[in-house]
Formats: C-alpha cells, sequence, structure tokens
C-alpha cells in the first residue's frame, strides 16, 4: 500500500514552466475569443487588433494578474477577464508606440509593427479600439463578473493607463529624448511608463479575491518591486541582447540617447540594482501573510534572470 | 396678496437656452477641475489634453447625458462625472481623426488642431490619456459614486467607444472613402461611428436612475433616432455652411469623395429624413412614460434644427 507523504508545510517544488504554459494555453484561448473574433467589429478593425495582440507576447502582465489572484483565491473568471484587459492595454500602448511620430520602429516581436503591415491610421484605430476593448472585457453583461468588482477593476486599470500612468511616463519618455535626467526624474518616467501598469497587473489580480488591507499593500509593495526591477532589465538587456533575441530593435535607447539605468549608473550598479529590487519583491510578499505567493515569486525571479 | 397660479398639470414652457446655460456652467467648471488640471499629469501631456477639451465645444453629449439623467431623478454626482467622461472621449476621437494619418485636418473649432499645435506624437499620446480619463472620471475612490454604478457606467461607455461602437465607425469611414456604399452599409457606419456614443449618452443619463426596464428601452430607441438624425444633419450643413460657422473646414466628405445621405438620398429627401427621425425621438420620450423629458424633447429639435 503506498502512501504520499503529507506535511504541514507546503512542498516548495513550484515548476513555474507547467505553471506558465496552463495558463498561457488559457490566456491564448480566451484572447483569441475575446478579441475581435469577428461579428460586431467591422473586418478592418478586427484584423489589425488581432495581429498585434494573438502574436504570442511574453504575457507577463496578465501572468502577473493570475498569480495574483491566485495568491488570494481570486474568481477565476474575473481574473482571466482582467489578465486578458491588461494585455490588451499592453498591445495598444505598442501599436501606438511604433508609430512613426513615435519611435517608428518597424519590427515588433520578430514581426512587421501594425502600421507597416495596415498602415498608420488603421494602427491609429486598432489601438485606440484595443484601449476600449480592454474596458468591455472587464465589464461583461452577462452576471460572469459582479458590477461592484467590475467598476473596481475599471478604476484600477483607467489609472494605470492614462496620464498619472502609462500614457503620462509616455510623454515624460518623449520630452526626455537627449536630454539629461537625474535618478529621481528616471524613476517617476518608469514607475509611470510600465510600473504602473505591472503594479496594476498584481492589484488586479488581487482586487478578484478577498485580501485584507495589509496584504494588498504589500502586494502593492511587490508590484512596485517588479515594476522597476523589468525596466531596469529591458535596460540592461537594450545594450546586452541582440535585436534577434529580442524580438525587436537592440541598441535603441543608446541610438535615440534616451537615458537608462545603465546610462545613468552603469551596467555593473544597474544589475545589483535589479537583484536588490527582487529581494525587496520577495520580502513584500512574505509580509503579505498570504500563502499562495509561489507563482507571485518565481515570476519576479524569471523576470529578473530574463535573457529577453 | 399675490398668489402664483398653481397648475396640476406642468406648465410647458420649458426654457433650453437657460437650461442650457446653467448646465453649460456646471460641465465646464467639472471638466476644468477633471482634466489634467496639474500635479499628477506631466505638464507636457496635460496641455494638449486640457487644449482639446476646455475649448467650447457645442457638449451635446454630455448634455444629453444629464437631460437623461434628469428625466429619471438620477444621482446629479454620477451624472455629472457620465457627462464628462462621454466629452473626453469625443474630445480623444477629433484628436486622433485630425492627425495627417487619418482626416489630415488643421482646423478645429476655429483653433489649429492638437497635432497642429503640439506635434504629432502629443497628439497620439493626450487622446490616449483622454480616453482612459474618461474611464477614471467613472471610477471615483471617494465613494461618491457606487461601485456597481461604476461598473455598468463603464460598460455603456467602452462598448460605445470601441469596435463595436464608434472606433468600428470610423474603420468603415476609412474603408468608405471613394466607395459607394448603399443605404443600409451607410446607416451602420453611422449607427456606429456617432451614433453609438450619442445613444451611450442617453442610457449613461438613464443609469444614474431608477427607470424601469421599459423606460429604458425608450430612451435606447429616443437616442438611436438622434444619433442618426445628428449625422443626416451633419452631412447636410457639410454642403449648405461654410467653415466659419462650422469652425471647421465645410464640403470636406464631397471633397474626399466620401459617402454621405445627402449624396445618397439628396438635400431635399436628407431634411425630410431628419424631420423624421425626430418624430421618432419625440414618440419614444412619450412611450418612455417619464415626466421630466423637457430637456431630452427641446435637445432633440435643436440637434435636428441647429445652423452649425
Amino acid at each position: 500500500m503506498s502512501e504520499q507523504p503529507i506535511s504541514g508545510q507546503a512542498i516548495r517544488s513550484f515548476d513555474l514552466e507547467s505553471w506558465i504554459a496552463d495558463e498561457l494555453r488559457r490566456l491564448e484561448s480566451a484572447l483569441g475569443s475575446w478579441v475581435a473574433p469577428g461579428g460586431g467589429v467591422p473586418a478592418e478593425l478586427a484584423a489589425p487588433m488581432r495581429y498585434s495582440v494573438l502574436d504570442g507576447g511574453k504575457r507577463l502582465r496578465p501572468l502577473l494578474v493570475l498569480a495574483a489572484s491566485q495568491a488570494v483565491q481570486g474568481e477565476p473568471q474575473a481574473a482571466l477577464r482582467a489578465a486578458c484587459a491588461v494585455e490588451l492595454i499592453h498591445a495598444y500602448s505598442l501599436v501606438h508606440d511604433d508609430m512613426p511620430c513615435m519611435d517608428n520602429d518597424v519590427l515588433r516581436r520578430g514581426k512587421p509593427t501594425v502600421h507597416v503591415r495596415f498602415g498608420q491610421a488603421s494602427a491609429l484605430l486598432a489601438g485606440d479600439a484595443l484601449q476600449a476593448l480592454a474596458f468591455e472585457l472587464l465589464t461583461p453583461q452577462d452576471g460572469s463578473v459582479a458590477l461592484a468588482l467590475q467598476g473596481h477593476l475599471c478604476g484600477l486599470l483607467a489609472r494605470a493607463a492614462g496620464g498619472q500612468g502609462m500614457a503620462g511616463g509616455q510623454a515624460i519618455d518623449l520630452a526626455s529624448v537627449g536630454r539629461s535626467l537625474d535618478a529621481r526624474q528616471l524613476h517617476e518616467m518608469h514607475r509611470l511608463k510600465t510600473g504602473a501598469l505591472l503594479q496594476a497587473s498584481v492589484l488586479m489580480g488581487a482586487a478578484c479575491g478577498p485580501a485584507g488591507e495589509s496584504a494588498k499593500r504589500a502586494l502593492a509593495d511587490y508590484g512596485a518591486a517588479i515594476g522597476l526591477a523589468f525596466q531596469v532589465v529591458d535596460d540592461i538587456l537594450d545594450v546586452t541582447a541582440d535585436s534577434q533575441t529580442l524580438g525587436k530593435t537592440a541598441g535603441k535607447d543608446a541610438a535615440q540617447d534616451k537615458p537608462t539605468f545603465v546610462s545613468l549608473m552603469g551596467l555593473h550598479e544597474s544589475r545589483n540594482y535589479a537583484q536588490e529590487l527582487l529581494s525587496q519583491a520577495r520580502a513584500s510578499l512574505r509580509q503579505s501573510g498570504l500563502h499562495r505567493t509561489d507563482a507571485l515569486e518565481a515570476l519576479a525571479d524569471k523576470l529578473v534572470h530574463r535573457a529577453f
């Protein structure tokens, strides 16, 4: 008679890659069925919307939503919608950011950017429609997400996406080309530009379950730390990786004379800083008092040690 | 001793212009304090956002929200936020629509368009941030709007703005230049492009109060009729008014060989059609069984008989 070992402690052998593979299957299937699947959205708009979203991105933000929801035993359907909504905001920002009047980039994830493939007007409209679709996903009319939670999720996402979040950070970024920023200004730019949406991913996942205020504050701290770590690592990779590995144009920041953590503090210190932020993120998870934080911890680790 | 005449019936002498003047004061004040008033949003983004919104538009959509809310004795603070949110979606759509890759228009409400004044990148970002801000306005964190109502309002606005609404209509419009559309296709384009947001204005106002389902259906019919009437009148004015009166470039549709109601059915029939839609709108208001529909009726009348 065989018996499984039983332990009072959770067994610490979390398999992130298998967790990711499972969650990605759900995510890709949900995105495929929710992003302009034909019928309601005119075909000329649906095509660039689907092209920009259904292309095998890393899905870091939606994975964070799902991991945070898991930590609070959140409502799965709400979390899946929140996860896809955050990814749509990210996707729209890339579409607009790549346009000629912004970064004028022709390559994204190894494919022609949306405006190269479909024209600028279609790229502009597809981005606009993706932002609206994010809020559509958060507000299903079939009763699958409680109205109050819909309101809460919309508020978190709107603040992270708007002028006090991602769009604000992009405006600072745009104005900073060729200027030198000090450490405080660089942090502020990235807190808005990429940090706000990454942190919102965690908060939206946490909103799907019944966590207490102190647990949510700790998750917010975790989100802030990994948001910043993400950008530090991005800046490191911009100078150490090649375009093919990145799936986008490498060395772009240096070429455009944009201030980065590497240009400010050097490569070695940037690496140390990323490690320090990872430690902070882990400490916040411990402080949260939540038990199912395996996926959040492993994602933070992966994010800092990623090669692309 | 003087005595005011008292009547069991409401006295039918609604003064629309004075109602509009009062509501516009509240609206302009609210927009001025809510649209990137300094502090949270970086100055380089706040400037084009404020420029595009605080410029004395006609505010038709927010007035519809407030009038519909009045008809159902809606919650005033929620209605004011909904009114401003709808106007922000309208404003962002104009900013993006005017850009060189879309209509390439340099004049809007008698002023240089946003991209002419601030550059294309700022116009793109300001539009993006205005869309997010619309959802921020609907989701205040101070308890002034119930969370469930926040969710309901966000859902209505997102659907009206997105691929099955305004953005979808713009995509059809973009693809229709130089093509001939039949009456069904032209209706469908305008139902999405301008009708959806006008109808949503009415529905969002109605959502702020306790109207029954049949009243809301009647208000939806009213919204559909005036949404279409608005576009028919717009097409008429494009060929009959001059640029100075319109505050935008007149004759643009004809110059771009865009299908319009006038090109499809002629000027005379277009005018008849606008009148017929006005009658439909009035009939829907009667069917609603609501009593305080004076402002909605007067707005419909003004919309059809406007000269700009």
